[in-house]
């Protein structure tokens, strides 16, 4: 084998797996979300309309996020020019860290160049703090979590989805003296389902765990100041990490956790991941801090985004299309097939513009293929509209099932 | 044990080496490089002069990089809102792919959130495409290397340091038929010394192995368009995978591979770490492909920088200080202990407003730390004069050694 057959052997199981992704090249309009212009593979545009993003509140475009970043460039620049340790921490940095802690109620943050890094730097950083540490993992867990946990090879217990009796089990068998982490979701975003957070906590007070909880699918948007999912159930206090993003409801990019003092100290003191990579440009962490305080306060923005979402789905419904429904922001849409999948997005997108890209395996199960809407507060009536007739249209046109109803 | 002594003694251990970081926290005045602002931790302030930072040409404050930030914050807003490939791709990450693989002329270039997420992920992809592959890594590689090369457990062989006969025997010792990589660096940033590229490179070709080269510390600052070290000696077109940086000589963020299509192509569809994250916001890529840009003509300012390193070395010399010096851009003074190592650090800062972060274990072996100046086309001649004259200073205060010329 050469190393290009090889390369051609890899890429070939893509295409006949169906799962090879062709990547959608888009440019949102500021002030004018979620409209876009798409630059097509022969250079020519199309206008469309963006139902797949992840600015979960359009606070990419928001006007105090934005004056904060070019306030940031003008002082101070556009990188930081250095690690954390090295030239690398600026007051922004230290702002946007204590308005993480204070929005968790946690003693500190830390922040990270991604949630990504955030998840996979901690969650492979803790077995050295406390050795022998055994980390339990729902098995929906975000590829991130995966990556951390898996990455020095620390032991694991993967439970069933927010599956308590299997947690339990899972929790029984790990001798009482060794160290242990819960770790998991606040919401599972391909299905948009929530975890059962207070009984997940009662559960590791029973048997002496640590608790994790990724709440990138939240932070912002629930929670009377944005503190998440956790925040709405006054739970926070009772989680030891929290983990977040500043790239999708903040709308800018980055990733952290919250914690106490100490275990901030820690991680920061023994994760490669945050130790040897240069620090968020300040502009940057100077508007997602202006997105983190401004979205303590707008709870207007966070009940919008709410009854947007909820109004969608009382549409879809409506049209009888297989919505799963577990009554979070995130309007996953069932297909089923891959093919199919990737027909009815490249039709929303040629004769529709609207661009809603295809989950297909493996970020969902095979046979599980879906659509995911992000519906948002600058998502209008008319997008709405356009929307749900193009569906309807489409779903008749392809003969889906309308009756499969999931959730 | 509990939780909280298990962090008690993993923080205590850092203390007991000497070796518990302690971030300095600097702004840097816009127009006005390397001068910035230290917030001390008790809130006063203090005029500092950074030594120490990676923007090794002053670009982060470039009028060319701050227009290319501030148009498209104005154009498309702060974050990206998606994955690359979920609505995360933009025209600002396709010019800034485009102008990479021209930098450094291959097929395609493959960006990511920062180099060390590169290295990572790159680098644990690869035996994925090559089954059976075996990566030969030089033992002083940069931890987002290692962190890569051990993540999923595959078969790895350490060469010693720049050593082309130990990477023969290595080469030698592992079985025709499978798979090989050669992972370097083109200039090590602790020591500031070059890899002897060509030589490796023969090396690869009569063992019939891939190679690897990461030119964070020398792109945009070696070779006649910024290609780093491997354009400047023509061997680009040589090396397999190139890993660069956009956080120090470009002055902004973000990492990337360049490479044959294909392997671009296979990498951006098998690594989690590019998958499935938020990918870069588009100001941020903006920024980039403007410094990128500006950097393949303006041979003045890579010659202006080399001059400053040049000048600087020869009055340090000339004080009898120990330099390591293998004619690179980057000045380490040798200290050799970590206290008196973070001593003339502190006076440094408190006495003379000179910020130079310590450089301690685990970052060099011990007996070997350093002061680490990194002299930039910003530093002017009274800079250089006020660091020569409060290093000649301290050096005779404190009884330091002259005669020990390292390098």
């Amino acid at each position: 084998m050469t190393y290009d057959s090889a390369l051609d052997t890899a890429l070939q199981r893509l295409h006949d797996e169906g799962r090879y992704r062709t990547f959608i090249d888009v440019e949102r309009a500021r002030g004018n979300f979620p409209h876009a212009v798409w630059t097509k593979p022969d250079g020519t545009t199309q206008d469309v309309t963006i139902w797949c993003g992840n600015d979960y509140l359009g606070m990419g475009q928001h006007p105090v996020v934005l004056a904060a970043m070019h306030e940031a460039l003008d002082a101070t620049g556009a990188g930081s020019g250095g690690t954390r340790n090295i030239s690398g921490t600026t007051v922004y940095h230290k702002r946007l860290e204590a308005e993480l802690a204070d929005l968790h109620c946690k003693e500190e943050a830390l922040l990270f160049t991604s949630a990504y890094i955030a998840n996979d730097a901690t969650l492979s950083t803790l077995p050295k703090l406390f050795p022998g540490l055994v980390i339990l993992s729902d098995n929906l867990n975000h590829a991130s979590m995966i990556e951390g946990i898996r990455r020095n090879g620390g032991a694991k217990r993967i439970f069933k989805h927010n599956d308590l009796d299997d947690l339990r089990a899972q929790l029984e068998a790990v001798p009482a003296n060794l160290p242990k982490l819960v770790a998991f979701e606040s919401i599972y975003s391909m299905d948009g389902d929530f975890a059962p957070i207070e009984a997940i906590l009662d559960l590791a007070d029973e048997y002496n765990a640590l608790t994790y909880i990724d709440e990138v699918h939240a932070v912002g948007m629930y929670g009377p100041r944005g503190g998440g999912v956790a925040e709405r159930d006054g739970l926070m206090s009772r989680i030891d990490i929290i983990n977040g993003t500043l790239a999708k409801a903040y709308g800018v990019m980055g990733g952290y956790i919250a914690a106490s003092a100490k275990m901030c100290d820690a991680i920061r003191s023994y994760a490669p991941g945050f130790i040897f990579t240069t620090s968020l440009p300040p502009a940057v962490a100077a508007g997602a801090a202006a997105s983190v305080a401004h979205l303590k306060t707008d709870t207007a923005l966070r009940k919008q985004h709410q009854d947007g979402a909820a109004a969608l789905k009382l549409r879809l419904k409506g049209l009888g299309l297989p919505l799963i429904d577990h009554g979070s922001h995130i309007v996953p849409v069932h297909v089923g097939d891959p093919v199919k999948c990737k027909m009815i997005s490249d039709r929303l997108l040629d004769d529709h513009g609207i661009y809603v890209q295809p989950i297909n395996f493996p970020t969902v199960p095979r046979g599980t293929e879906r659509l995911r809407f992000t519906p948002s507060p600058v998502h209008g009536p008319k997008q709405v509209d356009a929307l749900v007739h193009a569906l309807d249209e489409l779903w008749s046109h392809c003969a889906l099932n309308r009756a499969e109803m999931a959730g």
